[in-house]
């Protein structure tokens, strides 16, 4: 394994997060709020501690899927317990497990908090809470590739074991252009939303926040009920943007490349538009008795569709509430989620597409048996391996579920609860049903539970083997054997 | 399309049903039961039309895949639709709907009931009821193939198309043969258990239909109270027995072939012994201070462990009751059900230790990539074919699961009702939780989530693939454009 290459990545995210983390510190001056001295000092601690293990880059740079996996993982925790440090120390959120536990759920886009209160942060810390989902949203190694060059051409090892979709293309042949090119698309989104949302009379520290949050499709608000408060102009366009947040950002890439015709034809946008268009439907006849007009079911409907689907978590209305057909459609699109390539999480709407077509070719193999069918994608044969890959990861994604089910049963909330805290952050969405729904926070669970909950959403943020290789032990069985040799030659 | 022999095999079937209904008439005589003589008529009737349709035999008997699926989803149908006429008419069960998902949930193994008082039925209707299950157990055309000397070499499609696993192994060269064995263990065992139920001093006609309803992993009580009122010594025969009836077939006809060693070496037989210890561990230390006797409590965590894994279903106790964490390990031995060979539903055992091996070989392929792994069962390497189509069922079985649920999710019962209720009658086991619990029953629902739950008890039994094949339109598609070049020429 190469451990210097991997101490080479770790050191760089610190000196990123360090310089992100400068940002706070300028909110707080705006407000004169006194915490931004804390944000101030740690961000100086990162950058000085990244300095120093970035000093010597390693002669031999190549970096291999094991080592891909391990960095981005390792990277990922390593975000999380820097970036929690300041909630600690302001003292906003003493419990250094519930700051590691809204750090987590920021920098993964899940926006699960264990906050009763978010109104009771400062400026600077819900600024940064939310800026953890944009950071978090295109991810911070494809932020690295776009910015240092780093020689090799392994580094695709780094974005596949970051980027989620079953498969990940290059839209130019370099690495570090194509990752330039997808957070240029990224930054340029967002802005158009700030000043969408400005021009709707939102504060610009609203404005700044809610579009981080909608960006990354992560889901923290700044108001303790969510999106209720604001008017239905705001609702909409933060509806209209968690929809394109969650479509593959080759999307975008082509409409750039002037190839307006293949981003509109590509499949997985078609059935993701098509099956947001089907829920809306279901769940705005299924509410639309309950709200005074019929404009406040379909906006409520829209906007809770998209939330969930793009995995944002935002949340208009209270859906625990809705009729059982309605939950339940929310519920399968937390399983679906956004497109591969985008920001949201979820299953992803690709591999369920190659999936149904596995199915609807072996029921004409039974009726043709002589007729050999591909699965086809947007024209193309889908090749074996990546069939092979989605089937593995689905049995991987229920058995990470299943688990971690059980362990969160133990404590004995209603299971309904229990499987959609699970879903809700495997899935990088945010809130659940019933105790954890939309109303409600994850604050009262043990820390055994707010553990488990963490490792789901690294591993769904991660697409799962990143999260697993850490705990094979053939990981550290060379390793060991390694160490022995050396003490037995010593 | 050879319809001659469907239509050969389905009078087949006919004639087998008639003959069978005649053991109710003895039950009807011995009771002195005037319903005795409407089981005679259908009986007679079903024997005249099977004769009828069976005397031409068809010149070409071929049966490939696509017949051997639709002759198979049309026999159970079929066997279904006759075998509820005797409830209709004796007017025990009034309403036809009803009396073909009591008929359907027997012969499925489901043991899901609409009645809300079981004891009110005649003996006569009680044994027929519950000699569903013995036959749907081992399947009426395995039954077939066991007793008529069928020529051709393709009836390994009819019992491909009935028998549950992932891959029929024929015990010996000729596929009647193997049948015959096979009905010989389940008769024997079923003898054996009336034996033991007797020896505990149960009456002759209790011994009976409990051993139906264990034998073929069914769930129909002839109680209302299903099992509680039963002393423990029966309860602990008939839990043995439900586990023995979800062990692999092959495993008995290797203890018969005096190969013991290689019976309990089947890595299936020991993955499902291992998993029934483990989930009864659980609830057991779950529900211990629930009892005042540990012993109770054991035999509750038994019975009802063996009784959901096996998909029988029968109650010993109200588990709605029980603790989430209970609840949740039920759950999962629902959809893992038994082993594949079985007379047991569900997923089945061996697919889900194949697919867990595959998790394994893609965690090992990432940190050694250079060495290829085969996934191994017993020591041979799987076939690629058949990993293939066990995840081709996973995802079927998925979204048959989804479907379903969200239809019933129309009529507004609570998810943990309806979730429940769905994976019950797919994997035949009977009773889920909360409105549909072990005291509850199935009346209270629409006809259209009546007959949504008889195809996923009939798609369970019959392992997804024969029954949509019957609504795939490309299966139309060769008979219209036959009749319509019939119509044109004429």
């Amino acid at each position: 394994m190469n451990l210097p290459m991997i101490r080479y990545i770790l050191s760089q995210i610190m000196r990123i997060e360090g310089a992100f983390m400068l940002l706070p510190c300028i909110v707080a001056l705006c407000y004169g709020e006194k915490e931004g001295v804390i944000y101030l000092i740690t961000a100086a601690a990162l950058i000085a501690i990244g300095m120093i293990g970035c000093a010597f880059k390693p002669s031999n740079t190549m970096i291999y899927m094991k080592e891909g996996c391990i960095s981005t993982a390792l990277s990922w925790i390593l975000l999380s317990v820097c970036g929690s440090i300041p909630f600690v120390i302001t003292g906003e959120i003493p419990s250094f497990v519930d700051a590691l536990f809204e750090t987590v759920s920021g920098f993964t886009t899940t926006g699960a908090s264990i906050l009763p209160d978010v109104e009771s942060l400062t400026h600077t810390s819900l600024f940064w809470r939310s800026f953890t989902h944009w950071l978090g949203g295109m991810g911070v190694l494809v932020f690295l590739l776009a910015v240092i060059p780093m020689s090799g051409g392994s580094n695709i090892n780094l974005m596949r074991a970051e980027s989620p979709g079953p498969s990940v293309g290059k839209l130019v042949p370099k690495i570090g252009a194509t990752a330039r090119i997808l957070y240029k698309i990224y930054l340029a989104m967002t802005v158009v939303e700030i000043v969408f949302l400005l021009a709707g009379g939102m504060p610009v520290f609203d404005s700044l926040c809610l579009s981080f949050g909608t960006a990354g499709t992560g889901g923290f608000g700044i108001k303790s009920d969510s999106f209720a408060s604001y008017s239905a102009y705001t609702q909409w366009v933060v509806a209209i943007f968690m929809l394109l947040f969650g479509i593959n950002f080759n999307a975008y890439y082509y409409i750039l490349m002037h190839q307006i015709k293949r981003a509109f034809t590509m499949e997985e946008v078609k059935a993701y538009l098509a099956m947001i268009a089907s829920a809306v439907a279901v769940i705005f006849i299924s509410i639309a008795d309950k709200y005074e007009h019929a404009f406040t079911a379909l906006t409520h409907a829209f906007f809770q569709v998209t939330s969930i689907t793009s995995s944002t978590g935002y949340a208009s209305a209270d859906f625990d509430l809705w009729p059982t057909i309605a939950k339940y459609v929310l519920v399968i699109m937390m399983f679906v989620g956004a497109c591969a390539g985008s920001t949201g999480g979820g299953f992803k709407v690709s591999r369920i597409l190659i999936l149904l077509k596995t199915i609807r070719k072996e029921l004409s193999s039974y009726i043709h048996p002589k007729i050999v069918r591909k699965v086809n994608m947007d024209g193309k044969p889908v090749e074996h391996d990546v069939i092979r890959a989605i089937n593995v990861y689905l049995i991987t994604f229920v058995s990470v579920l299943m688990v971690s089910v059980f362990v969160l049963a133990i404590e004995g909330y209603d299971l309904e609860s229990t499987f959609t805290a699970v879903l809700a952050c495997l899935n990088n969405i945010g809130p659940g049903l019933s105790l954890v729904g939309p109303t409600c926070n994850y604050g009262f669970l043990s820390s055994l539970s707010k553990f488990i909950l963490m490792f789901d959403m690294l591993a769904g943020r991660l697409e799962l083997f990143p999260m697993l290789i850490l705990f094979h032990p053939n990981l550290y069985k060379g390793a060991i054997e390694a160490a022995r040799r050396r003490k037995s030659i010593g």
